[in-house]
Protein backbone atom coordinates (compact mmCIF):
# COMPACT_ATOMS: atom_id res chain seq x y z
CA UNK A 1 0.00 0.00 0.00
CA UNK A 2 2.83 2.28 0.77
CA UNK A 3 4.55 1.84 -2.48
CA UNK A 4 1.31 2.67 -3.76
CA UNK A 5 0.75 5.73 -2.32
CA UNK A 6 4.61 6.54 -2.97
CA UNK A 7 4.16 5.59 -6.65
CA UNK A 8 1.20 7.97 -7.28
CA UNK A 9 3.12 11.55 -5.34
CA UNK A 10 5.72 10.99 -8.20
CA UNK A 11 2.91 12.03 -11.00
CA UNK A 12 2.76 15.48 -11.67
CA UNK A 13 2.37 17.75 -14.44
CA UNK A 14 4.62 16.90 -16.91
CA UNK A 15 7.90 19.43 -16.83
CA UNK A 16 10.90 18.28 -19.26
CA UNK A 17 12.65 17.23 -16.31
CA UNK A 18 9.79 14.49 -15.17
CA UNK A 19 10.72 10.70 -15.24
CA UNK A 20 7.29 10.35 -16.79
CA UNK A 21 5.41 11.88 -19.08
CA UNK A 22 1.30 10.91 -20.57
CA UNK A 23 -0.43 10.42 -23.48
CA UNK A 24 -3.93 12.04 -23.40
CA UNK A 25 -6.90 10.40 -25.69
CA UNK A 26 -7.43 6.99 -26.46
CA UNK A 27 -5.44 7.07 -30.25
CA UNK A 28 -1.60 8.32 -28.45
CA UNK A 29 -2.38 5.68 -25.82
CA UNK A 30 -2.75 2.87 -27.75
CA UNK A 31 0.38 3.72 -30.14
CA UNK A 32 2.07 3.78 -26.50
CA UNK A 33 0.95 0.50 -25.55
CA UNK A 34 1.32 -1.22 -28.80
CA UNK A 35 4.91 0.32 -29.64
CA UNK A 36 6.67 0.84 -26.61
CA UNK A 37 4.86 -1.31 -23.93
CA UNK A 38 7.75 -2.04 -21.75
CA UNK A 39 8.09 1.86 -20.60
CA UNK A 40 4.39 1.86 -19.89
CA UNK A 41 3.57 2.53 -15.62
CA UNK A 42 -0.20 2.51 -16.07
CA UNK A 43 -3.06 3.05 -17.45
CA UNK A 44 -5.05 5.66 -16.02
CA UNK A 45 -9.61 5.90 -16.95
CA UNK A 46 -11.90 8.30 -16.02
CA UNK A 47 -15.06 7.14 -14.90
CA UNK A 48 -16.50 9.39 -17.41
CA UNK A 49 -15.47 7.44 -19.74
CA UNK A 50 -18.15 5.53 -22.19
CA UNK A 51 -17.19 2.28 -23.83
CA UNK A 52 -16.85 2.17 -27.26
CA UNK A 53 -14.94 -0.11 -29.32
CA UNK A 54 -11.75 1.95 -29.71
CA UNK A 55 -11.64 1.86 -25.88
CA UNK A 56 -12.75 -2.03 -25.63
CA UNK A 57 -9.45 -2.51 -28.37
CA UNK A 58 -7.41 -0.34 -25.48
CA UNK A 59 -8.43 -2.34 -22.66
CA UNK A 60 -7.61 -6.09 -24.43
CA UNK A 61 -4.28 -4.76 -25.23
CA UNK A 62 -3.51 -3.61 -22.11
CA UNK A 63 -4.57 -6.98 -20.88
CA UNK A 64 -2.88 -9.13 -23.07
CA UNK A 65 0.36 -7.11 -22.23
CA UNK A 66 -0.44 -7.33 -18.61
CA UNK A 67 -0.64 -3.20 -18.24
CA UNK A 68 -1.91 -2.26 -15.29
CA UNK A 69 -5.73 -0.12 -15.90
CA UNK A 70 -6.94 1.91 -13.25
CA UNK A 71 -9.51 4.87 -12.39
CA UNK A 72 -8.50 7.84 -10.85
CA UNK A 73 -10.27 11.22 -11.48
CA UNK A 74 -7.95 13.26 -9.08
CA UNK A 75 -5.07 11.95 -11.09
CA UNK A 76 -6.67 12.77 -14.59
CA UNK A 77 -8.35 15.83 -13.08
CA UNK A 78 -4.46 16.68 -12.16
CA UNK A 79 -2.09 15.76 -14.91
CA UNK A 80 -4.42 17.21 -17.82
CA UNK A 81 -6.20 19.93 -16.21
CA UNK A 82 -7.52 22.03 -18.21
CA UNK A 83 -7.94 19.17 -21.39
CA UNK A 84 -10.83 16.96 -21.28
CA UNK A 85 -9.50 13.95 -21.18
CA UNK A 86 -10.83 10.25 -20.11
CA UNK A 87 -7.70 8.45 -20.79
CA UNK A 88 -4.22 9.00 -19.80
CA UNK A 89 -1.15 6.36 -20.69
CA UNK A 90 1.74 7.08 -18.13
CA UNK A 91 5.02 6.00 -19.31
CA UNK A 92 8.78 6.08 -18.23
CA UNK A 93 11.01 8.54 -20.27
CA UNK A 94 12.95 6.20 -22.61
CA UNK A 95 16.74 6.90 -23.88
CA UNK A 96 16.71 8.44 -27.25
CA UNK A 97 18.16 6.52 -30.02
CA UNK A 98 21.98 7.03 -30.73
CA UNK A 99 22.32 6.26 -34.00
CA UNK A 100 21.23 8.04 -37.79
CA UNK A 101 19.39 6.21 -40.24
CA UNK A 102 19.90 5.73 -43.84
CA UNK A 103 17.19 8.51 -44.30
CA UNK A 104 16.99 11.20 -41.89
CA UNK A 105 14.66 14.00 -41.63
CA UNK A 106 17.14 16.74 -39.56
CA UNK A 107 15.18 19.46 -37.13
CA UNK A 108 17.51 22.26 -36.33
CA UNK A 109 16.24 24.01 -33.34
CA UNK A 110 12.53 23.26 -33.55
CA UNK A 111 10.61 25.34 -31.35
CA UNK A 112 6.90 24.45 -31.82
CA UNK A 113 5.74 21.53 -30.14
CA UNK A 114 2.50 21.19 -32.35
CA UNK A 115 4.42 21.66 -35.35
CA UNK A 116 6.77 18.95 -34.21
CA UNK A 117 4.54 16.20 -33.43
CA UNK A 118 2.21 17.08 -36.77
CA UNK A 119 6.09 16.62 -38.57
CA UNK A 120 6.80 13.36 -36.85
CA UNK A 121 3.34 12.27 -37.97
CA UNK A 122 4.27 13.14 -41.62
CA UNK A 123 7.10 11.35 -41.66
CA UNK A 124 5.34 8.09 -40.45
CA UNK A 125 2.67 8.68 -43.18
CA UNK A 126 5.58 9.15 -45.81
CA UNK A 127 7.73 5.79 -44.28
CA UNK A 128 10.41 7.60 -42.97
CA UNK A 129 11.21 7.01 -39.27
CA UNK A 130 14.70 8.57 -38.52
CA UNK A 131 14.25 11.70 -37.01
CA UNK A 132 17.37 13.32 -35.91
CA UNK A 133 16.61 16.78 -33.56
CA UNK A 134 19.65 19.63 -33.50
CA UNK A 135 19.32 20.88 -29.87
CA UNK A 136 18.31 23.57 -28.54
CA UNK A 137 14.80 22.52 -29.67
CA UNK A 138 11.38 21.72 -27.61
CA UNK A 139 11.55 18.64 -25.53
CA UNK A 140 10.31 15.58 -27.77
CA UNK A 141 8.58 13.83 -24.85
CA UNK A 142 5.96 16.62 -23.57
CA UNK A 143 2.57 15.91 -23.98
CA UNK A 144 1.49 18.60 -26.71
CA UNK A 145 4.19 17.03 -29.27
CA UNK A 146 3.14 13.71 -28.14
CA UNK A 147 -0.52 14.62 -28.56
CA UNK A 148 -0.18 16.38 -32.23
CA UNK A 149 1.82 13.14 -33.46
CA UNK A 150 -1.15 11.65 -32.22
CA UNK A 151 1.51 8.72 -31.37
CA UNK A 152 3.42 8.56 -34.53
CA UNK A 153 6.64 9.65 -31.92
CA UNK A 154 6.19 5.52 -30.50
CA UNK A 155 7.30 4.97 -34.18
CA UNK A 156 9.87 6.74 -34.85
CA UNK A 157 13.85 6.06 -34.03
CA UNK A 158 14.85 9.64 -32.68
CA UNK A 159 18.76 10.95 -32.04
CA UNK A 160 19.20 14.43 -30.52
CA UNK A 161 22.40 16.45 -31.11
CA UNK A 162 23.73 18.97 -28.88
CA UNK A 163 24.89 21.47 -31.62
CA UNK A 164 24.71 21.84 -35.61
CA UNK A 165 28.77 21.02 -35.69
CA UNK A 166 28.01 17.65 -33.92
CA UNK A 167 25.29 16.56 -36.07
CA UNK A 168 27.55 17.74 -38.85
CA UNK A 169 30.82 15.20 -37.79
CA UNK A 170 28.57 12.31 -37.14
CA UNK A 171 26.40 12.36 -40.57
CA UNK A 172 28.49 11.40 -43.48
CA UNK A 173 24.72 11.27 -45.21
CA UNK A 174 24.39 13.13 -48.65
CA UNK A 175 22.98 16.00 -47.31
CA UNK A 176 20.21 18.60 -48.74
CA UNK A 177 19.54 21.85 -46.48
CA UNK A 178 16.02 23.56 -47.34
CA UNK A 179 16.88 27.06 -47.42
CA UNK A 180 14.66 30.16 -48.72
CA UNK A 181 18.57 30.75 -50.56
CA UNK A 182 18.82 26.93 -51.88
CA UNK A 183 20.18 26.65 -55.17
CA UNK A 184 18.16 23.46 -56.28
CA UNK A 185 14.09 23.91 -56.76
CA UNK A 186 12.43 21.68 -55.55
CA UNK A 187 10.75 18.66 -58.12
CA UNK A 188 13.35 19.74 -60.65
CA UNK A 189 16.24 16.86 -59.61
CA UNK A 190 16.17 13.98 -58.48
CA UNK A 191 17.78 12.68 -54.75
CA UNK A 192 19.55 10.81 -54.47
CA UNK A 193 18.35 7.53 -53.22
CA UNK A 194 20.28 6.38 -50.38
CA UNK A 195 21.63 7.71 -47.27
CA UNK A 196 20.45 10.82 -47.43
CA UNK A 197 19.36 13.43 -44.61
CA UNK A 198 16.60 16.39 -45.41
CA UNK A 199 17.42 19.60 -43.24
CA UNK A 200 15.27 22.05 -42.13
CA UNK A 201 15.85 24.69 -39.87
CA UNK A 202 13.77 26.76 -37.07
CA UNK A 203 10.80 27.88 -37.75
CA UNK A 204 11.73 31.70 -37.65
CA UNK A 205 15.03 31.82 -38.09
CA UNK A 206 15.55 28.81 -40.59
CA UNK A 207 19.03 27.34 -41.69
CA UNK A 208 22.33 29.47 -41.04
CA UNK A 209 24.09 30.65 -44.73
CA UNK A 210 26.99 28.41 -44.04
CA UNK A 211 24.44 25.36 -44.68
CA UNK A 212 24.56 26.92 -48.25
CA UNK A 213 27.81 25.30 -48.54
CA UNK A 214 26.63 21.73 -47.54
CA UNK A 215 25.69 19.41 -49.96
CA UNK A 216 23.11 20.56 -52.05
CA UNK A 217 20.56 23.29 -51.11
CA UNK A 218 17.22 23.42 -52.06
CA UNK A 219 14.52 26.14 -52.38
CA UNK A 220 10.29 25.10 -52.22
CA UNK A 221 9.33 27.76 -54.59
CA UNK A 222 6.74 30.12 -53.35
CA UNK A 223 5.20 33.73 -54.22
CA UNK A 224 6.77 36.83 -53.01
CA UNK A 225 3.14 37.22 -51.16
CA UNK A 226 4.60 35.30 -48.41
CA UNK A 227 8.20 35.66 -46.75
CA UNK A 228 7.85 31.48 -46.17
CA UNK A 229 5.83 28.38 -46.18
CA UNK A 230 5.25 26.80 -42.36
CA UNK A 231 7.60 24.64 -41.73
CA UNK A 232 5.14 21.37 -41.61
CA UNK A 233 4.14 22.41 -44.61
CA UNK A 234 7.69 22.47 -46.22
CA UNK A 235 8.31 19.33 -44.56
CA UNK A 236 5.31 17.54 -46.08
CA UNK A 237 5.84 18.56 -49.24
CA UNK A 238 9.68 17.98 -49.27
CA UNK A 239 8.89 14.47 -48.08
CA UNK A 240 6.31 14.31 -50.48
CA UNK A 241 8.40 14.46 -53.36
CA UNK A 242 11.32 12.77 -51.44
CA UNK A 243 9.28 9.97 -51.48
CA UNK A 244 7.32 9.59 -54.66
CA UNK A 245 9.37 7.60 -57.27
CA UNK B 1 -16.01 63.21 -26.08
CA UNK B 2 -19.62 61.42 -26.06
CA UNK B 3 -19.02 59.69 -29.88
CA UNK B 4 -15.36 58.40 -28.86
CA UNK B 5 -16.67 56.96 -25.50
CA UNK B 6 -19.45 54.37 -27.52
CA UNK B 7 -16.77 53.61 -30.45
CA UNK B 8 -14.97 52.69 -27.32
CA UNK B 9 -17.77 50.66 -25.47
CA UNK B 10 -18.52 48.60 -28.79
CA UNK B 11 -14.92 47.01 -28.82
CA UNK B 12 -15.25 43.78 -26.49
CA UNK B 13 -13.38 40.51 -26.71
CA UNK B 14 -14.30 38.97 -30.30
CA UNK B 15 -16.92 36.98 -31.04
CA UNK B 16 -18.87 35.67 -33.83
CA UNK B 17 -21.45 38.26 -34.01
CA UNK B 18 -18.89 40.91 -33.61
CA UNK B 19 -19.44 43.80 -35.87
CA UNK B 20 -16.00 44.08 -35.28
CA UNK B 21 -12.41 41.97 -35.60
CA UNK B 22 -8.70 42.43 -34.21
CA UNK B 23 -5.41 41.31 -35.59
CA UNK B 24 -2.95 40.76 -33.44
CA UNK B 25 0.68 41.88 -34.01
CA UNK B 26 2.14 43.77 -36.45
CA UNK B 27 3.03 41.48 -39.35
CA UNK B 28 -0.79 40.65 -39.72
CA UNK B 29 -1.81 44.73 -38.67
CA UNK B 30 0.42 45.71 -41.50
CA UNK B 31 -1.11 43.44 -43.76
CA UNK B 32 -4.94 44.38 -42.79
CA UNK B 33 -3.64 48.33 -42.79
CA UNK B 34 -2.12 47.73 -47.22
CA UNK B 35 -5.02 45.43 -48.38
CA UNK B 36 -7.99 46.28 -46.58
CA UNK B 37 -7.19 49.61 -45.97
CA UNK B 38 -11.42 50.96 -45.88
CA UNK B 39 -12.20 48.82 -43.14
CA UNK B 40 -9.59 50.09 -40.38
CA UNK B 41 -11.22 51.39 -37.71
CA UNK B 42 -8.17 52.28 -35.84
CA UNK B 43 -4.89 51.05 -34.24
CA UNK B 44 -4.15 50.18 -30.73
CA UNK B 45 -0.52 50.10 -29.34
CA UNK B 46 0.61 49.24 -26.00
CA UNK B 47 3.13 52.26 -24.22
CA UNK B 48 5.21 48.65 -24.33
CA UNK B 49 5.51 48.57 -27.76
CA UNK B 50 9.49 49.24 -28.79
CA UNK B 51 10.13 51.35 -31.72
CA UNK B 52 11.38 48.66 -34.61
CA UNK B 53 12.17 49.24 -38.82
CA UNK B 54 8.61 47.26 -39.23
CA UNK B 55 6.58 49.16 -36.25
CA UNK B 56 7.84 52.09 -38.04
CA UNK B 57 7.03 51.06 -41.32
CA UNK B 58 3.59 50.12 -39.70
CA UNK B 59 3.25 54.15 -38.29
CA UNK B 60 3.94 55.27 -41.53
CA UNK B 61 1.61 53.38 -43.66
CA UNK B 62 -1.28 54.77 -40.83
CA UNK B 63 -0.34 58.19 -41.49
CA UNK B 64 -0.24 57.94 -45.09
CA UNK B 65 -3.44 56.45 -45.13
CA UNK B 66 -5.18 58.35 -42.38
CA UNK B 67 -5.93 55.71 -39.76
CA UNK B 68 -6.24 56.66 -36.13
CA UNK B 69 -3.27 55.43 -34.19
CA UNK B 70 -4.10 55.47 -29.93
CA UNK B 71 -2.40 53.94 -27.09
CA UNK B 72 -4.38 52.10 -24.99
CA UNK B 73 -3.43 49.53 -22.82
CA UNK B 74 -6.20 48.48 -21.18
CA UNK B 75 -8.29 48.38 -24.34
CA UNK B 76 -5.56 46.34 -26.06
CA UNK B 77 -5.83 44.07 -22.52
CA UNK B 78 -9.08 43.55 -23.02
CA UNK B 79 -9.16 42.88 -26.32
CA UNK B 80 -6.26 40.03 -26.50
CA UNK B 81 -6.35 39.06 -22.77
CA UNK B 82 -3.70 36.75 -22.63
CA UNK B 83 -1.46 36.95 -25.50
CA UNK B 84 1.25 39.02 -25.14
CA UNK B 85 0.44 41.86 -27.74
CA UNK B 86 1.76 45.25 -28.22
CA UNK B 87 -0.43 46.05 -31.86
CA UNK B 88 -3.80 45.52 -32.67
CA UNK B 89 -5.47 46.29 -35.55
CA UNK B 90 -9.32 47.12 -35.61
CA UNK B 91 -11.43 46.65 -38.88
CA UNK B 92 -15.01 46.54 -39.93
CA UNK B 93 -15.93 43.02 -40.72
CA UNK B 94 -16.73 43.04 -44.85
CA UNK B 95 -18.79 41.25 -46.41
CA UNK B 96 -16.99 38.22 -48.47
CA UNK B 97 -16.90 37.96 -51.85
CA UNK B 98 -19.61 36.00 -54.11
CA UNK B 99 -17.96 34.69 -56.75
CA UNK B 100 -15.65 31.87 -57.59
CA UNK B 101 -12.53 32.07 -59.28
CA UNK B 102 -10.96 30.16 -62.18
CA UNK B 103 -9.10 28.07 -59.42
CA UNK B 104 -10.44 27.55 -56.32
CA UNK B 105 -9.42 25.99 -53.12
CA UNK B 106 -12.55 24.31 -51.57
CA UNK B 107 -12.96 23.06 -47.94
CA UNK B 108 -15.60 21.53 -47.03
CA UNK B 109 -16.43 22.10 -42.87
CA UNK B 110 -13.24 23.00 -41.92
CA UNK B 111 -13.34 22.76 -37.76
CA UNK B 112 -9.64 23.89 -36.51
CA UNK B 113 -9.59 27.95 -37.03
CA UNK B 114 -5.32 27.53 -36.81
CA UNK B 115 -5.49 24.76 -39.71
CA UNK B 116 -7.66 27.46 -41.46
CA UNK B 117 -5.44 30.21 -41.26
CA UNK B 118 -2.29 28.20 -42.15
CA UNK B 119 -3.99 27.19 -45.27
CA UNK B 120 -4.62 30.45 -46.29
CA UNK B 121 -1.43 31.30 -46.12
CA UNK B 122 -0.25 28.34 -48.01
CA UNK B 123 -2.70 29.35 -50.42
CA UNK B 124 -1.25 32.72 -50.98
CA UNK B 125 2.17 31.56 -50.87
CA UNK B 126 1.07 29.39 -54.19
CA UNK B 127 -0.29 32.01 -55.53
CA UNK B 128 -4.00 30.61 -54.95
CA UNK B 129 -6.22 33.40 -53.79
CA UNK B 130 -10.16 32.20 -54.06
CA UNK B 131 -11.33 30.69 -51.31
CA UNK B 132 -14.31 28.64 -50.76
CA UNK B 133 -15.70 27.66 -47.55
CA UNK B 134 -18.78 25.47 -47.35
CA UNK B 135 -20.57 25.61 -43.83
CA UNK B 136 -20.85 24.07 -40.81
CA UNK B 137 -17.36 26.17 -40.47
CA UNK B 138 -15.31 27.78 -38.47
CA UNK B 139 -15.49 31.83 -38.35
CA UNK B 140 -12.82 33.10 -41.05
CA UNK B 141 -12.95 36.43 -39.00
CA UNK B 142 -11.71 34.89 -36.15
CA UNK B 143 -8.98 36.13 -34.85
CA UNK B 144 -7.25 33.19 -34.15
CA UNK B 145 -7.72 32.28 -37.97
CA UNK B 146 -6.50 35.88 -39.18
CA UNK B 147 -3.40 35.26 -36.66
CA UNK B 148 -2.64 31.79 -38.39
CA UNK B 149 -2.89 33.17 -41.74
CA UNK B 150 -0.41 35.89 -41.12
CA UNK B 151 -2.50 38.40 -42.65
CA UNK B 152 -3.22 36.65 -45.82
CA UNK B 153 -6.31 36.45 -45.04
CA UNK B 154 -6.59 40.23 -46.61
CA UNK B 155 -5.24 38.54 -49.87
CA UNK B 156 -7.46 36.28 -50.54
CA UNK B 157 -11.47 36.47 -52.40
CA UNK B 158 -13.18 34.00 -49.59
CA UNK B 159 -17.14 33.10 -50.88
CA UNK B 160 -19.31 31.07 -48.03
CA UNK B 161 -21.84 28.14 -49.15
CA UNK B 162 -24.34 27.06 -46.59
CA UNK B 163 -24.36 23.58 -47.72
CA UNK B 164 -22.20 21.36 -50.49
CA UNK B 165 -25.12 20.85 -52.85
CA UNK B 166 -25.14 24.89 -52.84
CA UNK B 167 -21.77 25.27 -53.73
CA UNK B 168 -22.41 21.97 -56.16
CA UNK B 169 -24.84 23.85 -57.95
CA UNK B 170 -22.83 26.89 -58.37
CA UNK B 171 -19.51 25.91 -59.36
CA UNK B 172 -19.30 24.41 -63.19
CA UNK B 173 -15.23 24.67 -62.86
CA UNK B 174 -13.97 20.88 -63.12
CA UNK B 175 -13.47 19.40 -59.87
CA UNK B 176 -10.92 17.05 -57.79
CA UNK B 177 -11.67 16.16 -54.62
CA UNK B 178 -9.43 14.65 -52.32
CA UNK B 179 -10.34 11.63 -50.40
CA UNK B 180 -8.31 8.68 -49.02
CA UNK B 181 -10.67 6.66 -51.52
CA UNK B 182 -9.71 8.93 -54.03
CA UNK B 183 -8.88 7.02 -57.69
CA UNK B 184 -6.40 9.01 -59.30
CA UNK B 185 -3.12 9.51 -57.10
CA UNK B 186 -1.58 12.50 -56.78
CA UNK B 187 1.34 13.31 -59.19
CA UNK B 188 0.56 10.33 -61.76
CA UNK B 189 -2.10 12.59 -63.61
CA UNK B 190 -1.91 16.20 -64.90
CA UNK B 191 -4.39 18.33 -63.79
CA UNK B 192 -6.97 20.72 -66.23
CA UNK B 193 -5.26 23.75 -66.44
CA UNK B 194 -8.32 25.96 -66.52
CA UNK B 195 -11.16 26.33 -63.86
CA UNK B 196 -10.77 24.11 -61.25
CA UNK B 197 -11.68 23.04 -57.72
CA UNK B 198 -9.56 21.30 -56.00
CA UNK B 199 -11.69 20.33 -52.78
CA UNK B 200 -10.89 18.85 -49.29
CA UNK B 201 -13.24 17.61 -46.46
CA UNK B 202 -13.62 18.26 -42.67
CA UNK B 203 -10.28 17.53 -40.63
CA UNK B 204 -12.14 14.27 -38.82
CA UNK B 205 -15.00 12.97 -41.50
CA UNK B 206 -13.22 14.10 -44.76
CA UNK B 207 -15.59 14.13 -47.82
CA UNK B 208 -18.77 12.29 -47.84
CA UNK B 209 -18.72 9.33 -50.27
CA UNK B 210 -20.93 10.62 -52.92
CA UNK B 211 -18.14 13.06 -54.13
CA UNK B 212 -16.37 9.92 -55.43
CA UNK B 213 -18.69 10.75 -58.30
CA UNK B 214 -17.91 14.52 -58.81
CA UNK B 215 -15.13 14.72 -61.47
CA UNK B 216 -11.93 13.14 -60.37
CA UNK B 217 -11.29 12.07 -57.08
CA UNK B 218 -7.39 12.03 -55.84
CA UNK B 219 -5.71 10.21 -53.12
CA UNK B 220 -2.47 11.42 -51.60
CA UNK B 221 -1.08 8.62 -51.21
CA UNK B 222 0.57 7.42 -47.35
CA UNK B 223 1.50 4.57 -45.97
CA UNK B 224 -1.02 2.49 -43.81
CA UNK B 225 0.84 3.63 -40.40
CA UNK B 226 -1.08 6.68 -40.29
CA UNK B 227 -5.10 7.25 -41.21
CA UNK B 228 -4.57 10.27 -43.22
CA UNK B 229 -2.26 13.27 -43.58
CA UNK B 230 -3.21 16.14 -41.47
CA UNK B 231 -5.40 18.66 -43.63
CA UNK B 232 -3.19 21.46 -43.87
CA UNK B 233 -0.09 19.49 -45.07
CA UNK B 234 -2.70 17.91 -47.53
CA UNK B 235 -3.48 21.13 -49.19
CA UNK B 236 0.19 22.28 -49.07
CA UNK B 237 1.25 19.09 -50.89
CA UNK B 238 -1.58 19.78 -53.25
CA UNK B 239 -1.22 22.71 -53.60
CA UNK B 240 2.35 22.42 -54.30
CA UNK B 241 1.67 19.53 -57.13
CA UNK B 242 -1.08 21.48 -58.87
CA UNK B 243 1.08 24.93 -59.22
CA UNK B 244 3.75 23.11 -60.21
CA UNK B 245 6.09 23.95 -63.21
Amino acid sequence: MKTEIRTEHKLSKYDRDSEYSYTFGIFPTFELVEKRTQYVEKILLSTKLKISADVEKLLNICRERHIEIKYDDRLIERLASKENCFVIGVFKKYTLSNHLGEKNLVLVSPSDMGNLGTIMRTMLGFGIKDLVIVKPAVDVFNPKVIRASMGAIFSLNITEYDSLGEYLSHSTNKKYPFMLKGKKILGTFTFDSDNVDLIFGNEASGLPDEMLDVGESVLIKHSSAIDSLNLPISVGIALYEFTKE
